[in-house]
Parts: structure tokens; C-alpha cells; sequence
């Protein structure tokens, strides 16, 4: 293609062409247009004043012969040029670079690649802006907090980290800290039944981190079981990364196990179903783990609020039972538990496991934050953490009370589920009172509930309305609880 | 598939299957062996107490009639389940579950399932644990770092989150906290003159974590040109994430722009070629980026360590240049500025790239932890970022003059390249004294360096040394680089 600084037929030969200043080089097998690809260079030679303003162009018919390229092209360069107030043209005086062309903003045109098209946003819920009551699931209180020990523990990390032996400033195993691990192994022992040791947990920048890192694990393309309705944004994960999301029914029991398809993987909440709140019976459970036998596959349990009880008895957690040491990685996180400030979660996997789980951490990230690591050491091994959730279960025990009181008379028209645990339950309507409608009325007056249906992705959604009440006081639960009694009776 | 509990033709009839309390299901569809799905059941229900201590196993050829299976599949089953000791057996007495299978530690029998291939170790070097003076690239030092600045940062960090108007822990802004964002923002105009504004940065888990970002936004199978040598982990994070990678040549001058094949993307290390430690020179940029209009693409550019400069003036980033706004992503991390330990970087990105990158870090890992932002921020809206940046320069200065020094005598036959910028150097050998030998007798003098060639996947290799010294002290400099030196004149 034509290099006007050196392209044979031009050599020698004064003329218009030699006012360019600047080469042009226009490529016929660049998948962008020849006119885009002709304005942009003129476009960036005129920015950065390697084309003065005022310097005159070539007429159109000159510059296509000399390019090697159709007199159209050229007039749709010098039309784009013009209206984006590059060059300016007079008739009978010709077109010429504009006065202002240098100083035009870099930012006018901010245009993506044609071949790239990027995502929608993402179905991760946006921080709550407007003013009223938010029933959001997924929010835990940070009230009870105890601010002096948290305080201190960061305090302590700031001084431990970068250590002073580590002049380098290591970057640390990508699997974590090992003072961590052990203090996360131990208190899944204490607090969940789980029996680990340190080896076998890795640290993850939360729960849907750690999905994604075990879903790069996975062979391109495989099937996973995933609940439905169910945790949008871990299935979101699981699609980004190539695989193929087949869903299953939830009822009062949980996942419904009854002829389970075949698949690769299963992504299950068993503790407290997310978003229906109920709890996967252990007959169930025990269905899963000979499915994940049978079939040879995984099960990935993500047991995001499992400390939350309120009265009923803690069911061994899947990955605790026998069968379940090659085929269970158990996701923790320490977001409901203590605080999403902190993003940092955990798995506890088979070890067979841990270290492709560490190389994925290691390209996704280097590790995990080191100050915060040490920080959480500290609360964990100090017991502040086991306090911590002890006085969260009973903060978050008096807004479940609240809730199922102040929402009983409803029943049994409007049925609460999931209310045993957790820091959500679901509003199970009748037929003649769709949720959709009923959470638009509760939003004009000031009460934002989510309905089942938006995470449900396929077939029929339950009936319902998702209330989280973690984040809220008493006296609000009460308040907002009061005004869905009222919208279901038609007040 | 008969269900010994269900199966008709054994209804009524008593025999020694009724003795086995738990159900056998075997699934001829599913992917794994008959006997080894019916030894798994076998082995659960032992484990779990369901088949109790001493309990007998009906006879072979009984359990296969009744699962319809041949006999070879029960004896398959029988073999390994006596194997791991989960059943005993002796002659004339038949078959009994051992006495001890219930206390079987789980964890003796880890597995992979078999449609499962786990991959290697990741192309990072470890933590370095040889005792020993090690050239190590890519470190800092953080001895310079003022320990009362960052301790009042993190202590006052910690007071600030989670906020107390905050107690549904709100996750925050998954792009990062806007305060960080202007702060970085203006540091990057600051330091390296690349005017942008606050909307523009997104926070990532360093640079790495940034690439596996902006992978995941190109179509699968994208063609990236990355540099060659070059950094092995960000071309396995382009690879993990399903794009080919084209490996372009480095020279003197930096990634070597003559014929650039089109590619979607180009990854490249202009401040400071990693691991040749040369810079991108100016027009070798102007030519990027005329590629990157021609072929509608996009680069990265990864400014790790623009900060130290040893005399040199500063060439401006590709994503400062005209013509960038579109088409460059900037990637900087605090991981050499200041300590690797708060795994933090950022992204300078088009506009129109933002929402997609907030989407990305969002599925990714729902945002960066916000102690570490709270802190990092009032680090450098206090300055201390710059006076760190300031005392770095110079203690890493001292380094690199005593490198320089001590290596000086070698020339012209060993050159030492790279060394104007950055935390490490290049030393070129001549064909007669391979890298690889001379680092191995290094190693044997307790003297770690890397040769080029463990940077380079295609093609031949640079005979070059990589000296990192970064993380080392003047003195510690000076007795490797004299042994170097030894090494290299054969003494």
C-alpha cells in the first residue's frame, strides 16, 4: 500500500502531497474501514499538531490517487473530519486543518473496537440508594460489632505487615497465610462440625471469588446443577466461564433430588436456600453425595449464613459426611459473618484440590491482601470472631422474631419460609396475589422487598416475596413487616 | 436399574440382601465404572455406620445376580473394598465389613474424577526459601517504608469502616471507593503525566488481577501480541482465559514494531521491558499505537515500576499519547510503589471500557477490600505515596549504581542493559558463556539469578542474566555482582 513518504510514482514530484507532513498508511486488510482507518491518522497527525492548524489538505481527488484508494473513501474521511471539527472546508477555498483542532478534547471520541461488544450490567444487586426500607438479602448487620477489638486487630497488622524480615515484601502463598488457615480450619470445626485441617483451605476473595476460581478448574463447557430459583450472580460466574448452567427445583426440603440430570459439578446452598431460605433435609443431602458418586462429579457448598439458627438444630454441613472427602469444596465466607468490608472468603477443599486452587489464586490475583490477613488472624484466633457471631445471632435472632411475628396473622393465605435460619426468609403468596404487583405497591410506600421470580431463570417462579432482614433494626422490621400485612390485605 | 429395596423379584422373598440396610443404585449411563460406583456405595455406607461393624456381604455371585451385574463387577468391587480395609475376608467365612471401616480416615482415599485434569504449577516464581543472595526481579524494597505514616493509615483505616451510617455493611462500589479513585488518579498525573480523571480508574488486585479482567472482556480465541521474553504470568492468564498469544520480538529499543502481525490486543511493559529492562522508545510507541488504529485494537500497558528512573527522563505512557484515549488500557500497581502486601492495583481505562471492568471485578470478586482502600487512600491523599516513591527512588538508586559499578569491569564483552530504570538489569553474555551455566554455578556460590531464557516461550532466547535487585541491600548487590563477576571470567 501507498507510504506517501516513499511511494515511487510521488518521488520527485512536488506537489499538494508533500504539504503531509506525516505518513499515511492505510492497510486494505485491517478488518477496519479504509475512510476510518484514513481519518484517524489525519485526525491524530492534526492532535498533536504534526499537522499545524491551517494547513491546507490535498483535494480529494489528489489524495485518493496518491492513497491508491476510491475518491469516496476519502470523502467520507474528510466528511467525518469535518463534523467532528478536525478540519473545516469552505467551498471554492478548500479544506484545511481547524484552528482548535489540537486543543479538541481527547475524550470527544470514545469509541470500543468494533469487534468488541461489551456485557450488560452485572446481576449483582447495586448499593441500595433510595430512601425507605430495604429488605435486602445478603446483608448482615455490623452493628454489634465490637469496634475496640477490631481496632486493635488492625492496628496489629499495620505493624506485622510488610514484616520486617521481609524486606523483599514477599508476596506471600497465594493459598494465604498459614496462620490464617488454621485459624479459619479451626473455627469451621467449632462452628460448623466441619473437621479440617489447614492444609485443605485455601483463601478466596469471597464466596463468588472462589466460584470462579473452581470454575476455571473446570474442562470448558461442562455442566453444573444449579438451584433454581438461585444466587444470580454465581450463576452468572459459572456462564462467564464458559459452562452450562442446567437448573433444579428448590421446595421446603431444598434441592430436589429426585432424578437429578448428570453434570459435572453441582453449586447447592444448603444451609439457608438462597433466596427461598429453606434448608437441604439430610436425606437429601445424602441423595446429592451418591449423585456426585454415581456420576463422578462435584459438589460446590456454599454455606454463606450457615451460623445464623434460631432454634433449630445445625444439620451436618455436606461436606462433613462420609463420601463427600474427594467431591465436596466447601465455601465459607467471612462477609455475612463478620463484615463485606473484608472481602475474604474460604474454601475448604479436597486436597487433591489445593493446589491447582493455589495456582488459580496466583494468576488471578497473587493472594490475598496481607494486612487484612493478618487482621482476621488475629480476630479469629482471639475468639473475637466466635463472640462476634454468638452476639450477631442473637441481634439477628430478635429481627427473625420480629419478622415472623408481626407477619404470622398472614397465615396461612401468606406463608413465611425459610424463617429458621439465616438472615432472609420468603413470603410465599397466593395465587391471587402475584408478587410482582405486590412488591411495586410496597416500593410506593417506601418498602423495597425483591419477588422469587428475579432469581429465577427458567420455568415457573415461585409465588413470593424475598425479604432480607439483616441490615435492618427491630423497630424497621416491624415498621416494613406492617406494611406487607397490609398490602396483602389490601389496605 | 434394580433397587434392592425396591426390585419386585426379591419382594417377600428373604435372603441375606435383606441384611443390607442401605440401598445400591448402580447407573449403567453414568460415566464411571460399575464397580467402582458399587464399591463407593458399599465403602458410605460402612463409613457412615449404615452397614455396621462385622455385618457379612452376601456371597459374590448372590449381590450380582440381584444387581444384575456380573460377578467380575462385585469381585472388582469386593477387591477394593478389601483393599482399603473397608471389608474383611477370609477363606470359607466369606466377606464382612471390618471392624474398624466406620474409623477409616476419610481422608485416605482422595481422587480426582476422571473427567478432571488438574493443571500444573503457575509460571510465578515462589517465595524464594535458599539461603542465599537472591537477584530476584519484580521486588521491592520496603525498607524505606515510613512505618508511623502507614500505621496511622491503617489505624485510622479501621475506625472509618465498616461506616457507622453503614450497618448493612454495604459492599461498595465494585469499580473501588471514589476517594481512592481521584487520589490514584491524581497520582498518576502527577508522577507520570497522564492526565485522567477519577472516573476513569478502576481499582483491581494488582496487575495481573487487571489483566485477567480486561482478558475476560475479548472474545474467546482473541489474538494478543505479547512481548517475548517476557512475563510468563500474564501470558498464562491470557492463555487460561482461551486467547492465543503471539510472541513479538524485544530489543534494545523494546517491542521491535516493524511488521506487527494484527492481533485484537497487544500487552506490553514500555516504562521497563520485563524481564530486559529496556524502554519503549518514543517512536517505537507512535508506531503501537498507528498499529492499534489501523487494526481497531487495543493494548495494555503495564507501567509496574515507571516510578524508578536512574537519570533518564521520562518518556510519556502510550496511554497519555494522542490517539490513545480509545484504545489504551493503563495498568498501574502499588505492589513495586509500595508494597506487594495490599494486593492493589489499578486500571486508567476509556471510558467506555469502565462499566464492563466494574461488571468484570464485580462477578470477579464483588470489589476490593475496603479497610485496604480506606487505608491506601489516605496514604496518598497525605503525600506519603510521593515521599515514598521519592525515598525509594533513591535507596533503589544506590542499588542500581553499585550494580552498575560492580558490573562495569565485564564490559564490553558481558553488557549490562536496563539498568536506566526499574528494579532490575539485564546482563548480556557472549555466546560462549551460556546463561544457563553461569547462573548454575552461581546457584552452587549462593547466587540466585534468572537467565532470560526462563522469560522466553518462543524462539531463541537472549544469553542474558536478569538481575533483580530490588529487594537487596548495597552491600548484598556488591558481593553478588562480584561473584558474578567471577563467575564470568572463570575464576
Amino acid at each position: 500500500m501507498p507510504d506517501l513518504k516513499t511511494e515511487p510514482e510521488t518521488a520527485g514530484k512536488a506537489g499538494p502531497l508533500d504539504l503531509l507532513p506525516v505518513p499515511l498508511q492505510l492497510d486494505r486488510s485491517a478488518p477496519i474501514p479504509l475512510h476510518r482507518q484514513l481519518a484517524g491518522q489525519v485526525r491524530m497527525a492534526a492532535l498533536s499538531g504534526a499537522l499545524p492548524p491551517n494547513a491546507p489538505l490535498p483535494g480529494s481527488r489528489t489524495l485518493a490517487a496518491a492513497l491508491g484508494v476510491t475518491r469516496g473513501v476519502v470523502t467520507l474521511a474528510l466528511e467525518e473530519l469535518i463534523a467532528d471539527g478536525t478540519l473545516e472546508t469552505r467551498v471554492g477555498r478548500g479544506t484545511w486543518v481547524a484552528q482548535g483542532a489540537a486543543a479538541t478534547p481527547r475524550e470527544r471520541i470514545t469509541r470500543l473496537p468494533a469487534w468488541l461488544t461489551l456485557p450488560g450490567p452485572a446481576p449483582i444487586d447495586g448499593p441500595t440508594t433510595a430512601p425507605g426500607l430495604h429488605f435486602r438479602p445478603g446483608v448482615a448487620g455490623t452493628r454489634v460489632l465490637d469496634r475496640k477489638a477490631w481496632q486493635t486487630a488492625w492496628s496489629q497488622a499495620a505493624r506485622m505487615v510488610p514484616g520486617a524480615d521481609a524486606p523483599g515484601g514477599d508476596y506471600g502463598d497465594p493459598a494465604g497465610e498459614p496462620e490464617l488457615r488454621s485459624a479459619l480450619a479451626a473455627f469451621v470445626g467449632r462452628a460448623r462440625g466441619l473437621r479440617t485441617e489447614a492444609g485443605r483451605v485455601v483463601i478466596t476473595p469471597g464466596s463468588l471469588g472462589a466460584l470462579g476460581l473452581i470454575a476455571r478448574l473446570l474442562p470448558p463447557g461442562s455442566r453444573v446443577l444449579v438451584e433454581n430459583p438461585g444466587y444470580r450472580a454465581a450463576r452468572q460466574v459459572l456462564l462467564d466461564a464458559g459452562h452450562e448452567t442446567v437448573p433444579v427445583r428448590v421446595d421446603g426440603d431444598g434441592l430436589v433430588t429426585g432424578s437429578l440430570p448428570p453434570a459435572r459439578l453441582a453449586v447447592v446452598t444448603p444451609s439457608h436456600q438462597y433466596p427461598l431460605g429453606v434448608r437441604m433435609s439430610l436425606p437429601r443431602r445424602l441423595v446429592l453425595l451418591r449423585w456426585a458418586q454415581i456420576h463422578d462429579a462435584l459438589i460446590v457448598e456454599d454455606d454463606y449464613d450457615g451460623e445464623f439458627r434460631y432454634g433449630a438444630p445445625p444439620l451436618p454441613p455436606l461436606a462433613s459426611l462420609e463420601g463427600a472427602a474427594d467431591r465436596v469444596l466447601y465455601l465459607g465466607t467471612l462477609s455475612k459473618l463478620l463484615t463485606p468490608a473484608v472481602r475474604t472468603g474460604f474454601v475448604v477443599a479436597p486436597p487433591a484440590f489445593v493446589p491447582a486452587l493455589t495456582r488459580a489464586r496466583a494468576l488471578a490475583d497473587g493472594g490475598h491482601d496481607r494486612v487484612t490477613q493478618a487482621a482476621l488472624t488475629l480476630l479469629i484466633a482471639g475468639g473475637h470472631l466466635d463472640r462476634h457471631v454468638r452476639r450477631a445471632r442473637r441481634w439477628h435472632g430478635e429481627q427473625q422474631a420480629a419478622l415472623a411475628r408481626t407477619l404470622a396473622p398472614l397465615a396461612p393465605e401468606a406463608r413465611l419460609g425459610g424463617i429458621e435460619a439465616g438472615l432472609h426468609a420468603c413470603l410465599h403468596l397466593p395465587p391471587n396475589l402475584p408478587a410482582g404487583e405486590l412488591a411495586a405497591e410496597l416500593a410506593r410506600r417506601g418498602v423495597y422487598v425483591s419477588t422469587a421470580e428475579s432469581y429465577t431463570f427458567a420455568g415457573e417462579a415461585p409465588n413470593a416475596l424475598v425479604l432480607g432482614y439483616g441490615g435492618l433494626t427491630v423497630a424497621e422490621v416491624e415498621r416494613g413487616a406492617r406494611q406487607i400485612v397490609r398490602v396483602v390485605r389490601g389496605d
